[in-house]
Order: structure tokens, then C-alpha cells, then sequence
């Protein structure tokens, strides 16, 4: 026996040790997308404390409520909302029964594509056009439409289906929170019944922890058959103050975590964050024109039609010590890598 | 050894299966309150071919979704729905600071318990009692007077808390069916943050599970503080035709089983009868004036004002295969005891 012989045992068990070591902190990571840092140390460190019971920011099972806005903060929403390239294709693919709408605002606009001219036909002209493409029909029909819409479309810069365009580091951060016993859902301005569709396969969030904006129905029985109608106005408009009236409506129960992207979710974000008790606020900042987009117009980014972030509302959030999340630095990923 | 310890022997060993047979289908009966018959068989084998992946009746757990109405159903209405006696006590105790209430309609005749007055004072009578009521107020400040009533009131008749007055059937009903995998939601007209206040404790149902009636509510902030105020008409109201509509907006996912009491009920059992799977609806029949009430006016039963069931209803259930359940008969018990 050599004396070499104890120091390569030494060093294979230290290797060994090293090698373990490494393999549980990878498999331990619950955000391997996150890059390492403030923002997910501090998201990690405000699970830890809320699940032990030992902690002063503990937060008992039930009050584990976590709300998500959806465009811009769960999944893409440039060059426009997911929801207003399906109402342009859907009114594509209506134009042949509505040959008046080749001359007629803002029919004429939409279909051509002609963003300005739809501008100039004012506020009522995208109400008119969501109209048109959002009711009239059974709820049931109009499920059907949108998932065939999902089933076909495809993003006009990543040439991906939507539906695949979900941020990679949300996708962690609700399995996570759904390990540690918190409730996901989603509250978002936009169409109930458009994100129910696809919301169970995306993200894991089943219809009922799905809140959002909804279209005022009617239930009839039409020969025979007992039928819920989508009518053309809402009932109820899930954004800004809508937001924590809407988490009040449908949960019943304060959140103590929010994630949001925009000034139309200030509000659920101050309501989350004057809570009683412990609470952890995130705003997601879009300043990544290479991997995604850059705009605000909040620290000096680009303007933007779809998800506005004045500085106002980052002032407010730095003031609130609620944290801005940079997809450029916090994100290592944004979107899964494409299924070959 | 005689003859007569064989004997004994044989029979402490009859003696001690019996006793154990019996004990074991004590255990097994999920619904001990409700008597053996055709009722409580249905019930159970609804529930035992939903839950058994080789049956035709088979029910995927996330579709196992069973929606209750409220008054009536889940607990007792009589001789008036507990949030109008809320409101009546609510406005004695604000009857001091409103002089003008003693000598103006409707408060007058309400203040004097007259009912005829008050129902000649027209279908706005009662929306302007509850407005001054349940309005006015910030969502928790409302939840804190609820939750003072319901610590003190008690029921006209039987002397006990209105919370005590919850069917002893139902409850274990409800256990049963959370048991089974089912989701156990309230879909009530009564006002979603009065129940709110004692579904948890009285039925194990959490705030997300309480669909009901929803008064228009203003997020501000008031003091530096963020609040939800409430404002004194209706947003939502969820009765007859509102509720199938409320079951969507809330669930999203159509019930499998429905129990319901009333005319306002009937288009909420239609739709759940209507579903492309298996599944069961049910009619409590208030038909036991000796335990609790009878009232209809169907089957000939006295006529009411709160939870009116008809004959139209009643035979509808009937043409559809659904199960009218007799109080009198299918219940062996109403109540809990009370606590000693």
C-alpha cells in the first residue's frame, strides 16, 4: 500500500461529496430559469419563511393566495394582446358572410390592418369589433372556436404557437408555489372564457381559479336545450380597480403574493401589499428587445399600446420595496426550448 | 368442561361478529341521517359508479363539481330567510341614529315588524332596506357586522343559533361527497359576503367555493388605506337564470349534481340535468311542519313567500328522473342535537 493510495481515496470521497453536493442543489433549485440574485432570493426566502411555522411570515394553507396577471406577466402580449390577434383572425375569417364590412368602419380598418385608421374610429370601434367576434354565440361554441383558433395560430415574430409563448420562469415559479401549498390563479383583464380554454394546459390553473373579465350571458333554452348565450357588452371588466373586486368577487380572500406587468395592475398589487400580514409584490419589467421585447415607457423603455408601465407606477413599487423583476437580468430563459 | 362452554363459547363468537357487522356498517354509512330507501340508495349509487373508472357513470375527479343553493336547502328559511332577519335587526340597531326612519316608509313599517305594511310599500321596498343595510361600508367592516349578528341572534322557534340550523342530513352529504372527490360549492341568491362569514364553519365550504348575489363594490383608498366599499345596489343577482350564469363565471365547468328547494333553483337543476355525462339533481320538499315547516304551494302544501316551489317545478323534477326529497320521510333527522 502506497501513501499515495489514502489521498486518491480522500480525494475520490471528497470528489464524491463535491459531486452530491452539486447534484442536490441542482435538483433543490425550484427556478433553474431564474438567474441567480436579489429577485429569486427573495422569492425563495418569502416561501421559506410563509411555509414555517416557526416564522413571523408564516401564512396558514388557506391564505396561501397568489394571483398572476396573464398578458405580459405570465405569457407574451407584443405586438398585441394573444387575445386581439385571435379577434383580427376571427373577423377574417367572418368577412365573407359580411361583405359590408369591406366598406364599412371599423370593419374596413380591421380587416386591412390598418392600425391608424382603427384609431381614428375611437374607443367604441375595438368594443365594436370584440363584439362582433365574441358573442352571439353559446359559451360552449365559443370555447370550441377559440381552442381551433389556439390549435392553428401562430406568433408573427416567433413562429411558435402561442400557447407556447408563456414565460418559462413563470411556468417554475406556479409549480413551485403550487408545491409549497399555494393557490394560483389568474387574474387578468382579459376574456374569461378566451383563457379558460387553454389556461389547464399552459399553466396548470384549472377554470374556477381562472378571474378575469366576462361578458354579460344569458341562459335560455333554445329547442329544447338548455344554453348559456354570450351577449355584446361586459358584465364585468376585470382591470385596474376591477382587479381587486373581481380577486374580492371571486376568492373571497386577500392575496398575499402578486405578480403583474403594467399600470392595470397597480391596484390588485396595493391591495395584495396593505395585507395584515406578510406579503410579496412583483412587477415584471419587459426590457429585453433581443430575447423578447423593451417597452414601458417607465425607465426610459420604449412606449407601448399593450401593457403601459408608466414610471409612476415602477416609482411606486420601489417606494412599496415590491420588487421589478428585468426578464433581461432575472431571466435566464424566457421560453421553453421549441419541441423538435 | 361441560357441555354448556362449547356452547357459550359459540355464541360470545356470534355475539362478537354481530357487534362487529354492526360496527362495521355504522362505519360504512356515509349517511346515517338519512333514511334506508330509495333516496339515500340513489345518492350513493350516483356517487359509487362516478367515482369507480369502470362504470359507464363515471366521473373524472376535476368534473366532480356539486353545487348546493342556500336557504332552504342547506339550511332552514323559515319564517323568513336568515340575511332578512340580519337586515331587520341591522335596522333596529341603526334605528337610533335615523329618527326620520320612525315616521317614513318602508323603515316605519319595517322598525314595527309589519309586513303587510311593508309589502304595500312596493317591490323597491326591501332593495331600499338593504341598501341602507348591507351598503355604505367597506367589505370587512360588513363581514364584522355579520359575524357580531350571527354570534348573538337566534332563531325565532327554535332557540338556537342560526348557524345550529344547517341540515344534519346535508352536512354529512356534504362530507360524504368531499370524501368522494367532489368539489362542494354554495350557489345562493343570498349575498355572497353574508354567507361568506359562516360557510366555512358551518358547511367546511371556503370563500371560493360560495357563489351568491353581489352587490356593486368600489375599490378606493380611503385614508391612505385601500379598501373595498360597497355600494347599495346589485351587481350580480344570482337567482333563477343567474344562476347557471354564476356557475359559469365562477366555475367555469358545469355541475354534475345540483340540490336545490325552490322555483329559483329550477334553471340551475335544468342545467346541471342537461350535462353530456351522468348526473343526479335532487328537490328538497319542505313537507315536516312537526321538525321544521312545510311549504310549497306544490303537492298541496301551504303556500310561502320564501322558497316558493310549484307544481311546474315539482313535476318537471318528476318527468326528469330527478329525486323530490321528503323531509318527513327521507330525513331521520333534521338537526343536529344541540350541545349540551
Amino acid at each position: 500500500m502506497s501513501i499515495v493510495s489514502p489521498l486518491k481515496g480522500a480525494l475520490s470521497a471528497l470528489i464524491l461529496v463535491f459531486a452530491a453536493t452539486l447534484a442536490a442543489a441542482q435538483q433543490s433549485d425550484p427556478l433553474p430559469s431564474w438567474t441567480a440574485g436579489d429577485t429569486k432570493q427573495a422569492i425563495i426566502e418569502f416561501v421559506a419563511a410563509a411555509t414555517d411555522d416557526t416564522a413571523d411570515a408564516y401564512i396558514a394553507p388557506e391564505d396561501r393566495i397568489v394571483v398572476f396577471d396573464n398578458d405580459g406577466t405570465l405569457w407574451n402580449e407584443h405586438p398585441m394582446y394573444t387575445q386581439l390577434a385571435f379577434m383580427f383572425d376571427r373577423l377574417k375569417a367572418l368577412a365573407p358572410q359580411h361583405p359590408e364590412w369591406q366598406t364599412t368602419e371599423p370593419f374596413k380598418s380591421a380587416l386591412a390592418g390598418d392600425m391608424s385608421g382603427l384609431a381614428t374610429s375611437g374607443e367604441g370601434a375595438v368594443a365594436e369589433l370584440l363584439a362582433v367576434t365574441h358573442a352571439g354565440m353559446s359559451s360552449a361554441e365559443f370555447s370550441k372556436i377559440v381552442a381551433d383558433w389556439f390549435a392553428d395560430a401562430r406568433h408573427p415574430r416567433f413562429d411558435r404557437p402561442y400557447t407556447e409563448l408563456a414565460y418559462l420562469p413563470m411556468l417554475e415559479v406556479l409549480d413551485y408555489l403550487r408545491s409549497e401549498g399555494f393557490q394560483t390563479y389568474i387574474v387578468s383583464g382579459g376574456g374569461i372564457e378566451f383563457m379558460r380554454v387553454i389556461t389547464e394546459a399552459v399553466y396548470g390553473i384549472p377554470p374556477q381559479q381562472v378571474v378575469g373579465s366576462v361578458a354579460e350571458t344569458k341562459y335560455e333554452i333554445v329547442d329544447g336545450t338548455p344554453q348559456l348565450t354570450r351577449l355584446p357588452h361586459l358584465a364585468f371588466n376585470d382591470d385596474k380597480g376591477g382587479k381587486p373586486v373581481g380577486i374580492n368577487t371571486a376568492i373571497g380572500r386577500r392575496p398575499v403574493m402578486a405578480f403583474g406587468n403594467s399600470d392595470g395592475d397597480m391596484q390588485m398589487l396595493e391591495w395584495t401589499s396593505a395585507g395584515p400580514g406578510a406579503s410579496l409584490v412583483l412587477l415584471v419589467k419587459h426590457d429585453d428587445e433581443s430575447r423578447e421585447y423593451a417597452y414601458g415607457p417607465a425607465d426610459g423603455l420604449p412606449e407601448s399600446a399593450f401593457g403601459h408601465l408608466s414610471q409612476t407606477t415602477v416609482d411606486e413599487a420601489r417606494t412599496n420595496g415590491w420588487i421589478v423583476i428585468s426578464m433581461k437580468n432575472d431571466w435566464a430563459n424566457i421560453f421553453a426550448p421549441e419541441a423538435k
